[in-house]
């Protein structure tokens, strides 16, 4: 049915068709009928509705060049083999089961739609057809478990710049990796990571980025807190240039980091963060900690000074900007 | 044809039987008599071998005794639920599939023989039948990624506390976690890890230990490297009593742990340590090391004092005592 319907869209480009002639001609139901419209929404087409003229087809699912991102692929390792899918349940399902039939470092799962995309703390994250960039990327770090929130904390910097790179927006990094709008959320990042010992097996970079959603792409719910570089930027951004930017960036300041350790590292995420000197909240297991948050320490915890003037650690979970 | 010669054995209990019998009784060749008994060797059974004799069952393979275990177990979760198999792969990966399938924390594998049992850095590790105790225990504590090291010391006291209330051997503990009887190698502790971004999932510490293996038991490459308990106190030991006290020693330790942090821990590891105030040696990424062991570090690093008086912290990977 979904498809009858687009082919009437397809009929007269760019014009309102009526719910009635939609009603008539495919002999559905109004309510039907939007149903399927929201589907057809899921699965990343965008129609405007209007109470008097009906729907409007504005804009296709876009579909991921992989002949174009390879080509402007400035990297030496990272993303030089792409595994993409129209939809996978989460990226990162897929990325573990490809290291255990022996993906190497820098491979990289792309998907147009997730199904069951994961945020951190077990959420779900929002990932509908062509309007977003879902990928996972294989990484295998020879340092100890121990470093591995350092490479969260550079995962952010990377996308931060590439963001600042590709389109015209201000992003900033809130604690420890969430990437920032106007105080909306913009990307999700989660590194799920295997280690024996004291040693990293591999790490496997999740990374979300709302680029080309618009605000009916979004449930009700989210619209306050979640916004997209299209949303802030005011036109749709190429993914293929931003991941390039994303890739190459990331290279550099991972060969920076494993050369010279995590100083340069937490200097540019302080350049780019929204947390820093500010008042902020947080949860720990050993109950609510208030005070301003002072700096990165040298295993990427956050440093908060409380209002008894006592220094205190954050090493896990969520804040929140006061 | 395994069977029928352990039948030959039972006719006479404590009796050489001789090669020429079994081969006139049988009808096999004196090299299939011989191959066949290096079978039932590496299946738990312990021959001893005369040239002019012939042959002597010493011992069947002793089986894990379940309900004695289970009822002298003094823990509150460790333990609590027992996954026991006569033969495994490995027992680490038996446990990672039961935690995919929701096991809790305290979910303990055994088995009676490992055919792929694994060591640190992917070395196998010699898991024969009844002889020793090669065991998965499931962990999902409350930490940091950071602070996954300080597991890996904290398995170590356990379970050199546990094998100095159960047997009279001097034991000590080589960092990070090889527990050493005169110099040899009683144990193994590998602990694998799953951590999502700075949080840990959940680790399976993987334990095997050379309860009571002979020295016949060992391929020749391994006797001059490896010892059990058996060899260096000249007795079996009850490999349910052992396992009780560990899990009994690993939970007191791991509940001092989660309330008072490493402190505690760290005294206890240096106080068993064979490695501290002495010279090693050791590779990193960045070239070798020598110096003298000075101490842990809040991480569970090594500190050397090298000999121009630089003090390096030593993350990952095995030392060399000298």
């Amino acid at each position: 049915m979904n498809d009858r319907i687009l082919a009437l869209f397809e009929e007269s480009p760019d014009a309102y068709v009526s719910g009635a002639e939609i009603s008539r001609r495919l002999g559905v139901s109004r309510t039907a009928i939007w149903k399927h419209i929201e589907e057809l929404r899921s699965s990343g087409y965008t129609f405007e509705a209007s109470p008097r003229k009906g729907y409007r087809l504005l804009s296709k699912p876009a579909k991921w060049q992989l002949t174009e991102l390879l080509a402007g692929l400035k990297t030496k390792v990272l993303g030089r083999k792409v595994h993409l899918f129209d939809e996978v349940d989460s990226t990162q399902t897929i990325a573990h089961k490809l290291v255990a039939s022996g993906a190497e470092e820098g491979t990289l799962v792309l998907a147009e739609m997730q199904t069951a995309g994961r945020g951190r703390m077990g959420r779900a994250w929002h990932s509908p057809a062509g309007k977003g960039i879902w990928m996972s990327l294989v990484l295998k770090p020879r340092i100890p478990v121990y470093f591995m929130p350092q490479l969260t904390l550079l995962c952010a910097v990377a996308l931060c710049r590439a963001i600042g790179q590709t389109c015209a927006v201000d992003v900033g990094i809130k604690w420890p990796n969430d990437l920032l709008i106007g105080g909306k959320k913009i990307s999700g990042i989660l590194l799920e990571s295997s280690g024996e010992d004291e040693r990293l097996k591999y790490v496997i970079a999740g990374i979300g980025i709302s680029a080309n959603l618009l605000v009916e792409d979004y449930p009700e719910a989210l619209r306050p807190i979640a916004t997209s570089l299209a949303i802030a930027s005011g036109s749709l951004i190429s993914r293929e240039k931003l991941v390039q930017t994303f890739l190459f960036e990331f290279e550099e300041l991972y060969a920076l980091y494993l050369e010279k350790g995590f100083a340069p590292i937490r200097l540019l995420w302080e350049a780019q963060s929204v947390t820093l000197h500010r008042p902020i909240r947080t949860m720990t297991p050993q109950g609510p900690i208030e005070g301003i948050a002072e700096g990165l320490d040298d295993s990427g915890a956050l440093t908060v000074l409380t209002p008894a003037g006592e220094r205190i650690k954050v090493f896990s979970g969520d804040i929140e900007l006061r």
